[in-house]
This record gives C-alpha cells, structure tokens and sequence, in this order.
C-alpha cells in the first residue's frame, strides 16, 4: 500500500502521522517538542516520533513536513522561527529525509498546509481563490490561487497577522495584535486590573486568551465585550483581504474559530458596513475550518502526494 | 501589417492608440470624455476617437478597452463606476465591438493593465509577482501571479485603496483617502486654514493635489511636510502589501509617481522599521513605473494581443 508520512512540526507539540493515498489516516502519534534542550534534540525527537507511526518493514513514498515559518521550501531550510530563538538555521527536510533513507521530502509553511487541507478537502473546496487563516496564540495565513499554493516572490507570501493598524493614541499594532488569543488575554488582564466589572476571569490565576474564550462561550459579560472587540479588528483586516484578493471563500480556523458567531458577527458588521460592493461579500464567504488540530497533517501529506504526483514545480529533496 | 486599436476610456479624458504586433505605438487621439453628456452619446465619442486612429480601409486585428472598474472582464460590462455617477450599467465590449465590424474586443481594469503593461514591457520586467498601484486623483491596483493577471473571484481583485487605516480620533479611512492626490489637497486646505505657516500655496486660488505636490518639488516646507505625511501612510499600506503577497516589485505609477523620493524615502524608513525580515524588502523592490499617461492604452493593445495570440482563458466577444 502507498503511503505519505506527515510530521507537524511546532513550536510546543509536534505530531506525527501516516497517511494511505487517498488521505485516510492510519496512524498518528504526538509529543512535546522540547525545542529548549536545543537542535540536535530537537530533531531526533521529530525522526523517533515519525518512525514511531511507520510499520516496522514498510516505507512511505513521500514524507511533507509542516513547520512555523518563516522558511525556504526550495531548500526545506527554516530559519530564524520566532517559536525556535535558540536554534540556528535549521536544514530540516534534508535532516528528516536522511533519517528515513533518503525518501523525497518536502518542507512548507504550516498555514500554507492549512490553505492546501481545506482547499482539496475541508471547507474551501471549489473556491478560488481560497484565503485560509489559522488564529490562536498568533495569526498566520495561506492562500490557493489558479488551484496552487500562492507563495510568493520568496516563499513567504501571506502573513496577514503583519498587516497594520494604527490605534486611537496613535502608535500602530500588526493584526495579530489585535485578533489573536494573545491580544484577548492581554486586553483582559488590562480590563480586570483597570475596572471593577464583575466577571468569572477574576477567580483564574492566569486570564489568557483560552480562558477569555471559554469565559465568553459560557456567556461572561466582560469575555464577550472583549471578544466582540476582537471581532471588529477582525473585520478590518478581513477587509483588506476581500479587497485585495477577491476571495471565493476565507476559510478561519485555529483555535479562535471555536468562538463561532461572537468572533464572527462583529466581523460581518464592520465588513456589510464598509464593502466596496456586494460583489465582494455574501455572508457565506467567510466560513469556519472543517480540520480541527491535524490541518497540517492532512495539508503536509497532501502536498508530499501533490508534489510526487508530478506537479514537482517545486525541487525537491 | 497586423494591428491592434486600444481605447483607454476615463472619466475625464479619452485616448485611443493603433499599435503595431510589436506594440509600436503607430498613432494616437485624445478628447473629453463629457461623461454628463450621457451614455448614448459618450459612447459614439469614444467610437469617434478609435476610428479617428485606424487608417482608412485598414482593420486592426483586435481591440483593446481600458476603463475604471468594477466591471466584468468576461461579460465586458462596466458596472457603478464611480466616476460614471449617471451611467446604468454600460456594455462596453459589445457595443465598440459592434461598431468596428464585430472585431474581437477584450475590456479591462485600467489599473490591471498597467500592471500588465510594466511586467511585459515596462519596471517589472520578470518580477513575480508584480504589483502595480496607480496613485493620482485615486489609487487603484493590479497584480500578475505566475506571469498571469490576477483578478481573484469575479475580476475584482487588487482594490489596495480600499484597504483601511485608523485615524488618532478613532475613526478610519480608506488607504486612498490618505494616500492620493485628494488627500494631499485636502490635508494643505486644513493646514493652510488652521495655522499660519509661510507657504506659497496660500497665493493659489485653489489648493489641489497637484498643488501640493509641485509646490513640494518646489521646496516649500508645508507642501514637502503634508507629502512626508503620505508618504508615512504610503508606507504603511506598502507593508501589507508586502507582507500579504511577498512581491518580487511593487511599481509606482499615476501622477503621485512625479513626487519620486519626497514620497517614497518616508515610505521606506516605515517599511525598513517594521518588516518581518529582510527577505520581504530591499530598496530597489518599491520602484517607479516606466510608463506615463498611456500606460492604459499600452496595457490595453498588450492584453487583446496576448487573448488573441492564444492565452484565451478568457471569453471574447
């Protein structure tokens, strides 16, 4: 049977699966990352975990890596990832390769992944372009354009949470400032210091962005505003992206995407209220993910078995 | 001698062009468009104006039409043009086309064109991708993506002045609105009003964006200071772009181009502040456009060219 091998490589958990040719999943393995006990323990914790999912005797015909960017998939190199500040620039799909006899390897941005899953198989199918954003602790994004992967001059193309907005006092914020789970948790943190409104966050020992969803999902007064404010950031940056690129579908997920409608509605208001035509934006165009946290498995096997298949625009390894 | 008629329709003005297979400009018309005329009569002088160009007893081999969106490229209707306030929706394609012995006649964006115009002949020779924005009474964009123009979902794509900004009051403005030459004008009324900086302008009966900007080429301290002000927004709209597509070169052009370094050395000192990193920048990216006024017409002979010679994904009529 052929086979893929998927390995999700992040900066907290990384996951490891195996995949039949039609994208079935037969096996999936996780683990804590490590990346603080520096590289070179870093990686063989990534081929122990990726060998823990291949059957003894058997070999994948392909292995895609999804990794943080930013990184060169020509030369399946990440450098200088935000979530790895110890590591050197790091040659990861000719390390991985080499561990697994040299099988073709192929290295690319986890939300380009994430653009590619939903695009063939989730919730975008059929929309072209497609624009995918993944939202939790940060805001990355791909995008599919003509049926490919769009990334750009040197790869790096999409990186939405870096688009900006200045504030009421003047200075200026990225997107993902202002939207991410990290902007919620900070927003109320200020908010429980600096007013006395009554809310649930207060009996937490730590507020951060999962408790303020959490909080906002069971109805707490204060999570909702901040949600809602959340929310209208979120329609500006939507904004952008609906009249730069004239998206058939923008696909959300990550872990804000839980918050459904109280992250959205506020979204759609600002957007109705500010399009530049109706042709822009129907209600059903801004849609929640179908893959939950294994995205990047599906979207790193799918573009292995792309890249083998023979639309290799792509070198690889 | 193969040729091909281009027809830039404007709000203002008109031109039309003959050119040859090599696009050689062979002969050239302008006139008022008098849009308040109405449609019936704006259309029979713009065939007026094509025929003017086309030796007699000659037929070009196609035509090309320019104009303001949104339109349908597929269709060829121009559709709410803001600059055609009384005009219903104009079935540009088909009625020139209808006039010039049913020719194959291809509408486009003008500012598409122009984008395709500086990737084939002009400043963005083999970048991809390319971004072109046009920067004069508006600002308006087009993009190519794998040597193709991009026009997104229904032919909208690349409205980087409707991207949005917010202000100190906690408002917010469309890019162009702090970007064009509109916004210069009205930035040097507001200043020349509320303060009493020295400035020639205050000898002008009316302070427009041309003003201002040759009143900066001039020296004057007001004028270079409200176009350093754009030039900051400028640059905070190029960020985005440059983060969100990763472009090879983003080319300048439309009247603000005139303003070279007054207004692009601010936009850079933004960019080189807040990149992501130096693989998304470096100073010869951001570069002015090789063409002047009839980038449109030029664009406009290249695109019915390049239909007829084959690409063809689009329909024609």
């Amino acid at each position: 049977m052929k086979t893929h091998l998927a390995i999700d490589f992040g900066g907290t958990r990384s996951r490891a699966a195996l995949f039949d040719d039609e994208l079935r999943l037969l096996r999936r393995a996780e683990t804590s990352s490590k990346v603080e006990e520096g590289m070179d323990a870093g990686l063989k914790r990534l081929i122990d975990l990726g060998k823990s999912v291949i059957e003894p005797g058997s070999k994948p015909a392909s292995i895609g890596i999804a990794a943080p960017g930013p990184l060169d998939a020509e030369t399946g190199v990440i450098f200088r990832a935000l979530t790895l500040p110890a590591w050197p620039d790091v040659p990861l799909a000719k390390t991985i390769s080499g561990a697994f006899d040299n099988l073709p390897t192929f290295l690319q941005n986890d939300a380009d992944l994430g653009a590619l899953a939903e695009y063939h198989l989730g919730a975008g199918q059929g929309a072209d372009p497609l624009i995918y954003l993944t939202i939790s602790t940060g805001l990355g994004g791909g995008a599919i354009i003509n049926g490919q992967l769009f990334t750009g001059w040197r790869s790096h193309a999409i990186e939405p949470g870096h688009m900006r907005f200045s504030l009421p006092d003047g200075s200026h914020r990225r997107w993902e400032q202002l939207v991410s789970g990290t902007a919620l948790g900070d927003w109320a943190r200020h908010r429980l210091r600096a007013t006395d409104s009554p809310s649930s966050l207060r009996d937490l020992p730590h507020v951060d962005g999962s408790a303020v969803g959490a909080a906002a999902l069971a109805g707490d007064a204060l999570a909702l505003d901040i949600v809602a404010q959340a929310g209208r950031w979120l329609g500006l940056g939507l904004l952008n992206l609906l009249h730069l690129f004239n998206p058939a579908a923008i696909v959300i997920g990550g872990s804000a995407s839980k918050l459904g409608d109280l992250l959205l509605d506020p979204a759609r208001a600002i957007i109705r209220q500010h399009i530049l035509h109706d042709d822009f934006y129907d209600d059903g165009l801004i849609r929640p993910a179908a893959f939950a946290e294994d995205i990047c498995l599906v979207g790193a096997a799918l573009h292995a078995k792309l890249q083998l298949d023979g639309g290799a625009s792509r070198s690889r390894l």
